[in-house]
């Protein structure tokens, strides 16, 4: 008998409370968890004992929260130093908890890593699984994580509505740059080509941090792009950089969070202004930011279900005594898309990145390749409603 | 017998081509009507005898257009010169056109009014019907604009979704600017605050072109909701002007259209960097640009059936002479949403644009009055879904 503790830490994503309510759904289902606690805001909670006791949330709550986007107990970037780290294990204890679950990406494997070797050290019986949810798509040992799904639906729709806007206006607004996120991996931007189906389709260029390349060379190819087709939808990652590894819109971040992740100038606004005063053509920028993470309208069924599933599988997991773990969505072989939940040790996961791996950028570096798309197709729940151009 | 063409203009929006898809239809049905011609790219087409033939288009690709959004037959911001305005009647003779009918706003008010002076000056018999689309909803003469519901309820939809994400992020990322459309009227930047039903949740401040203010009055009121709520979301138009009528990025338009519109630097952006630097605070910014008038997922059914009987409505007046009007659509009195379709001169409608009316602002120049949420909620097509929050 004992309490489970659940938390949401990192950047929201559209299915984020979906495992969340997994968690609930599977915790309830078992007679060893007498009570369920949500940590509010990540790790800040914990170290200040701020809960809420989703033991008995009515199942209408349950239902509106799984259709709910972003972090339902708030979220976190707090980096604990290693005195908090040890306050967290006391704090944990003093709940009587036994189990903690997490649901986050590369900073919390780092956290919950530390917080089971600290659990370990005073002797404390506490298992520690991370539920995995980024919609950067960059956690190492996994097929794909929850929220990248949703995300990469996201912009692939996203991104052939700015062409469809584009191309109808071709004569005066020419060119469109569309900013996504997805941190220093480009599955993100990989996604928006999810939407064309024809060359003449956006996005005609697609900049992946893999493939850094010259400010100069960028815009020369976009002007290539747009003498092509007479229009052009470029898709940047937010934080692309040039061959020398400089972002684009210069050295100096707008912020530097708790991890040590640097936030810059928009590379969109940038490139805008260069594509602009280079060649003449009037040129825009997009930046849906947050939205393409918070979405209630643009979800992947299949992203909502595993997101759910790998928050059930936690809890099996964490009740069955597995420890210093995150949850891993491994792909069967075979031409049917299925899935096996698995563990993939935390610290294989904590504060590494992966980045999208050659197979899938084209000789060009501003294309994916078809193995990308047979990869990503499946996560994103149905293709696209069908469009009809007249031009 | 005779042909009628039509041509879509200025900026596009969700249910731009359900207005045409209500022409192609209405037209098909009046046996006096042997051909219909699409002119690719407004004004531009007809210049360049640039049709796509619509006369035959099969049902399918009906179905499909209606539910693509954009300008399906292209858009433009040509302004032509008197000397091609009497080119374009004379191309329209050409082909036999005894009706012109355009999708358009303020500026296509204009142009039209021009061919019907130049058709008339000539003895020209040319009935010239304007179809009302602006998601700026800042067309004199109407109760609303078809595109506007639509682009509302995106917003409606985006800022919620910006607050459920600020709202967990608060610990690390507390102030989310959001930048809208809408020009020089605040009809959009007011539509965020459908999404929200409690003083709590966003958008916390929204910042009216009507209501111009200090920047630095600007950034207390953001730290004044930052302070009172924890977190904050701030709606800013995107020409939002200071008191001095001076864009809030600075005076350098990055671009100036054909008819005199200036694009500016972003204010949202702008606004973030000084609330970052004035107090400390990470603040963000969206700027989902054109996904607001472009949306495949996010559509007011209201809004799409409207402006369908909205190109109806256009023929049948062209089809009995009327001419120089653009139709109307106004709203019937009584507590039941409900509309008739009516025509205003164009002359009225022309080069001219209609702001936010005092009673729909509150006194504090940064919400909305409860007359304004009488207004705006049928047209978005349904309430938004329930959401849910444990924070």
């Amino acid at each position: 008998m004992g309490t489970l503790v659940v938390a949401q830490s990192g950047g929201p994503t559209a299915v984020m409370n979906a495992s969340l309510v997994g968690a609930i759904a599977g915790a309830r289902g078992d007679r060893r968890v007498d009570r369920i606690l949500g940590a509010r805001f990540g790790i800040e909670g914990i170290l200040a004992d701020d809960y809420v006791d989703l033991t008995e949330l009515p199942t209408e709550a349950l239902v509106a929260l799984k259709e709910t986007p972003g972090a339902g107990l708030g979220s976190s970037r707090y980096r604990a130093s290693d005195t908090e780290i040890h306050r967290i294990v006391s704090a944990l204890v003093a709940r009587d908890a036994s189990w903690l679950l997490t649901i986050g990406g590369n900073d919390t494997a780092d956290t919950l890593h530390r917080i089971q070797l600290a659990a370990q050290d005073a002797g404390l019986p506490l298992s520690v699984v991370g539920i995995p949810k980024t919609i950067d798509n960059d956690l190492p040992g996994m097929d794909h994580c929850p929220g990248y799904g949703s995300a990469a639906r996201y912009v692939a729709v996203a991104v052939r509505e700015a062409g469809i806007d584009t191309c109808a206006m071709q004569r005066t607004d020419p060119v469109k740059i569309v900013e996504v996120m997805g941190r220093n991996a480009g599955w993100l931007a990989a996604a928006a080509r999810l939407g064309r189906h024809e060359p003449d389709q956006a996005p005609q260029l697609v900049f992946f941090p893999e493939r850094p390349r010259s400010v100069e060379q960028m815009v020369d190819e976009i002007a290539g792009a747009y003498r092509a087709h007479g229009w052009a939808v470029v898709v940047v990652s937010e934080n692309q950089t040039d061959e020398a590894g400089r972002p684009l819109a210069g050295d100096q971040p707008v912020h530097i969070d708790p991890h040590g992740h640097r936030y810059n100038e928009s590379p969109g606004a940038h490139l805008a202004r260069l594509v602009q005063s280079t060649f003449g053509v009037r040129a825009r920028y997009e930046r849906p930011g947050s939205l393409q993470r918070t979405s209630t309208t643009i979800v992947s069924e299949t992203d909502a279900i595993e997101a759910r599933l790998a928050g059930v599988d936690a809890v099996k997991r964490a009740l069955r005594g597995e420890s210093d773990v995150m949850v891993a969505i491994q792909r069967e072989p075979g031409l049917a898309y299925s899935v096996r939940y698995e563990a993939t040790p935390l610290s294989e996961i904590a504060a590494r990145e992966r980045h999208l791996p050659d197979e899938f950028i084209a000789s060009s570096g501003t294309d994916v390749t078809d193995a990308f798309l047979a990869y990503v197709r499946p996560l994103i729940g149905g293709s696209l409603p069908p469009i009809l151009s007249l031009v």
